[in-house]
């Protein structure tokens, strides 16, 4: 087999077999098969595509590129949830003592985030002490226990992603559906996942603009699932401002204990209620959504999923003493208001660019080296559909630098798209594919 | 400027500008630009084409990459010809004497071929003691006072087109006509040449399959002439068989020589006449092509052009004794005829496994390190539309190897296409594209 006859064949617009894309992914990730040529195939896929065959075939190819977590000896069905990448989002904080709270095995393998606040393990460092440096065995022994573990990611999953991905992101090929679905996919799958629940975000935040992109890489990324045998389902959600109101480490540790008390923002909890059905559903402790957000409600009014939290805090040796009385949290120097300078109605928020201003607080890092601020961050006081007048708090700047303060004010304002008439009518949940 | 953008921008349809074709190839030459940059490149513009004035840009800049070489010092329209690749294609030979016979400046650089026989510098050594190593001055002077002289290429010509073909070669992107035709007319274009013929063959045995594929490269290349203030016309001509009956090095002189005093194969004289035509109306020494016709017949009767193969002959040191005496050129050990072994009439003879053949009887290199034997080939004796009885001599294999003549002479039989009904009806000339 020759790298040179399968870029030709996908150039023709042929389909490449099995054999061909694990031929490719071997020979690509041991260094055989160079970079030109691998960018030229890549060229290729992006114009004639892969069908869902490849594309599965192509994952799979992938997740055997490296180590595959196994998670075998943790009993029922393991749920995973990946969101496509959002401002704001702490849903993984709230969701996961949730569902675990319901039987629900949660074994998670994180990182340190790259971007606009820290990642799901920089999140929980908020709670002192917290370590996610353990063995395996305590680990499953943990998520048998108490059904919830998160461990940083020591073993080396798909390092063909990692380079390819590289590649791609030099050569204006990451915008393929099938290479963006596959790449997600062999993440979770590699994981360990026996079911995956995917948050697809939707808008100007987000990596997908529109509904109809959206739905074209939910729908990929459940066919992949169907095709290697892991229970897909991916949810559209909206990002065309950021969810939920805190955007910063300790800010979103806060919410998401708020949201566990049952005194979060509606629309994280709404988002919350949605993802958890779907996980409780395809780990088979619901049979049907009705009865999913039914179990789900009532978690978080008996106190049970909080409980769970602090359980797992504590498990992995964190102070859970925050959980009952938050204001023991980090907390910034400088709490400062933004003021609406006009009359009207919040039409937008632009959440990339509010993420980008809190990362330049220092929520988030621009370079691997970064050290993040926990303290710091954004805390929306209006949201969209909302009123205001002349004056108003549309939100608030937490800091520990008097100087980054005005720069902040100026981006906050002018991500604050207001308009003398507007109503509300996008949706959070756009579409579930199943 | 960033090689992303430029490879978004085309990924996307949209047009490159001169100064980012200029940066591209500018950058690519000097190594700033990786491969795997550029072959996403090349295939995005397989998929989304160039325009003539992106490819007329491109040719510019291979042009610019290098040296390019400085003839205004020769009198006169130097007009150059160059053939797309073709089996048994003897002319150069021929032409170069009768159009310099005219008082047509023929100032060659000339390279050794790799593939199924020598180059034209290979021939020409046929002539014993002929050397292409001469001065610059030598070569101005030769030209302005016999019109004729072949240099060895020794400058750094295109060293753009070099990297991006090895690069296209092993990425599958060979196949655009805008890289294709740039790639040719750069390199015509840094030779020195005002004005250009090319011979576009098509057929089984030319890179050009069909005449609808030859007639878009012819056209491609006549455009890039005209963008580029370099008159050119493309002949599309027949490579269905081989051109001429001669395949290998002294045999194709043998067949130049017997051209030149009006005993060569009709098809051979009769694109000699076409392409010569072409170059002399080019060169401004005739009106029209039935005063050139006439002139160029004239010159093979009244023996001026063979004279003027003698003159050039001797000026680079060659001995011209051959000429008179073509017995004396070098010859095979063996002659082996090959018998048809059916009734019926020629209907194709596939030219490029003909020329493969003769190759491997020692005519061509396969690699760089290859000596070429120049005695060895093969002869044809019947060509398409001759009828044949069992038993008649199809060919005849010089060769010095005993070995080796009975693989070629089943490579011949089976490269002879024989039918019981066959009409010839394709033309030696397809078509001239203006």
């Amino acid at each position: 087999m020759r790298m040179y006859d399968l870029i030709l064949k996908k150039k023709n617009g042929e389909e490449l077999s099995t054999e061909e894309i694990n031929f490719i992914i071997e020979n690509y990730t041991n260094g055989t098969i160079p970079d030109y040529q691998m960018s030229a195939l890549l060229m290729a896929i992006y114009f004639q595509k892969m069908n869902d065959r490849e594309t599965a075939d192509l994952t799979m190819a992938m997740v055997n590129s490296g180590d595959v977590i196994d998670l075998r000896k943790i009993e029922g069905i393991k749920v995973d949830k990946h969101s496509t990448g959002g401002v704001g989002d702490t849903t993984t904080l709230i969701l996961t003592p949730m569902v675990a709270a319901l039987g629900v095995p949660v074994a998670k393998m994180s990182g340190r985030g790259l971007g606009h606040t820290g990642g799901t393990v920089d999140k929980l460092e908020t709670f002192e002490n917290f370590s996610v440096a353990m063995s395996e065995e305590k680990f499953i022994d943990n998520v048998n226990r108490l059904k919830i573990a998160v461990s940083g990611q020591t073993a080396q999953l798909v390092p063909a992603d990692k380079k390819i991905y590289a590649l791609r992101d030099v050569t204006a090929t990451v915008d393929n559906v099938s290479l963006i679905a596959s790449s997600i996919m062999s993440k979770k799958i590699a994981s360990g996942a026996d079911a995956i629940v995917l948050d697809v975000k939707v808008g100007d935040g987000a990596f997908m603009k529109t509904v109809d992109d959206a739905r074209i890489l939910g729908r990929e990324m459940v066919s992949i699932g169907k095709n290697v045998n892991r229970n897909t389902i991916a949810v559209l959600s909206d990002m065309d401002q950021p969810l939920g109101l805190a955007i910063g480490n300790a800010l979103e540790v806060e919410e998401a204990i708020e949201t566990l008390k049952g005194n979060g923002p509606k629309d994280l909890e709404e988002l919350c209620l949605t993802l958890g059905s779907e996980m409780i559903i395809l780990a088979e402790k619901a049979k049907d959504r009705d009865e999913a957000r039914k179990m789900l409600k009532e978690v978080i009014e008996n106190g049970k999923a909080l409980e769970k939290l602090k359980e797992f805090v504590a498990s992995q040796g964190g102070d859970t003493s925050v959980i009952d009385d938050t204001s023991k949290l980090p907390k910034a120097k400088y709490v400062v208001e933004v003021l609406s300078e006009e009359d009207g109605v919040v039409e937008k928020i632009h959440s990339d660019k509010m993420g980008i201003v809190a990362m330049e607080l220092g929520a988030g890092r621009a370079t691997k080296e970064s050290e993040i601020d926990l303290a710091v961050g954004i805390v929306l006081n209006k949201k969209r559909g909302e009123k205001v007048s002349k004056g108003d708090v549309l939100a608030y700047i937490h800091s520990n630098d008097e100087n980054n303060i005005e720069k902040a004010k100026k981006g906050i304002l002018d991500n604050y798209v207001i308009s003398e008439n507007y109503t509300d009518n996008i949706p959070l949940v756009h579409d579930i594919i199943r």
